[in-house]
């Protein structure tokens, strides 16, 4: 039996999804939180505790927990990090437990729970991620964390990457028209990729906010093999 | 000024829409809602009055109106048409006012109500309704209708294909996401529209149908010069 892909291209549409079974959400916030979490276990983070909410982080932070937080892309005075790949330095996280919270990507893991497993999916561990999701022999949805509800190009090439990646494997299939949409996105913003990206109104909004500099690390490939996998409450590497 | 240009993929969406000030919205739902209103004014009909529930559409039919109503794209027995352009001939229609009511067409006229004005998309008139929309000197928004509150090809291809079209007027600009993705859509099956079609799962849902004998004339461009426009409940050429 075929294994489906489906993209799902925010958070507001999850609702609507037509994956059954068993299946496994891979959730894509490439600026940021995926590609941050996976920088963290990279750097040797133990264990990740995401949460939705600014009052559950702070609350945690008062319990002397370490503690990621933003809120429109911007690091709060009262948190330990922001929410950059490069604040989470080996000397910084090695071992420990940190609290993230986030605008999207921690929302989004609230929405996907119903799912067997939830898995951060970003280009820095893309191809360790497919090698993985091969052997798990189960469906497969994609959940763009998209931009406040909306569609947004990042996560959207993402999600295009990842489905050809998967479809290039026997045994998968898709009747997505997303997938297919996201496929031809990727296709043509591959040649010229940071050229392209000049287009997406996130890469605006974070220049603005002077935090663009995370951009080449968040779309090199490869630079980890590590797998976060969300389990009741708690994101572990499975790599 | 100018004037900007976002593509919202799904009416589930269209609360989280970005554009401001007089705007308007183009509704596209090329199979088959907005082609077939295209083809009902190119033959002549008067007016055509959309209605979003079927217990209303049944209840102008016993007061004697010529109703268009299908459901899940299938034509319901008690009303006089189904939704293909093919059933709006001139000698059905000519002179006369169409109440129609369809799966995901005329709900995503109910949406869009709080725009300056709501026009109907569709290849079969891009031409001319981009011309229409340069002179109008608004903001726009085209609004896919989509499947079931899901992504559907069709409509963001033609989304893409407008937007292009309109990009290549000065006065026109667009920091929407969706906007760019959907021109990379429409620029990947431009080569060979029908050939990209065929993955499109709505197309395999009219096959099963049997009413895909209206995609070629779906995607013909300029077959006619109607600017179908909604105001104040009914639908008239304003071309």
């Amino acid at each position: 039996m075929d294994r489906t892909i489906e993209v799902c291209f925010t958070p507001k549409l999850f609702a609507d999804i037509t994956t059954k079974g068993d299946y496994i959400v891979v959730l894509a916030d490439i600026l940021r939180a995926t590609t941050s979490i996976c920088a963290a276990f990279q750097n040797g983070v133990k264990e990740i505790i995401p949460v939705a909410g600014l009052e559950q982080a702070r609350e945690l932070k008062e319990k002397g927990y370490l503690v990621a937080s933003e809120q429109d892309g911007k690091k709060l005075d009262w948190a330990d990090f922001g929410n950059s790949a490069f604040n989470f330095t080996r000397e910084a996280i090695a071992g420990k437990t940190l609290v993230y919270c986030t605008t999207n990507g921690t929302k989004a893991i609230d929405i996907a729970k119903q799912a067997d497993k939830i898995v951060m999916g970003a280009f820095v561990n893309i191809s360790a991620l497919t090698e993985w999701l091969v052997r798990q022999n189960k469906n497969i949805l994609i959940l763009c964390s998209g931009w406040k509800n909306k569609f947004c190009l990042e996560d959207s090439l993402f999600a295009g990457a990842l489905s050809e990646k998967l479809l290039a494997h026997p045994g998968f299939t898709t009747c997505c028209d997303s997938v297919h949409a996201s496929m031809a996105l990727w296709d043509t913003a591959r040649p010229d990729l940071f050229g392209y990206l000049e287009k997406a109104a996130h890469r605006h909004r974070l220049k603005k906010l002077d935090l663009d500099d995370v951009i080449p690390y968040s779309f090199e490939p490869d630079t980890t093999r590590v797998i976060p996998v969300f389990e009741e409450g708690v994101i572990r590497n499975a790599g």
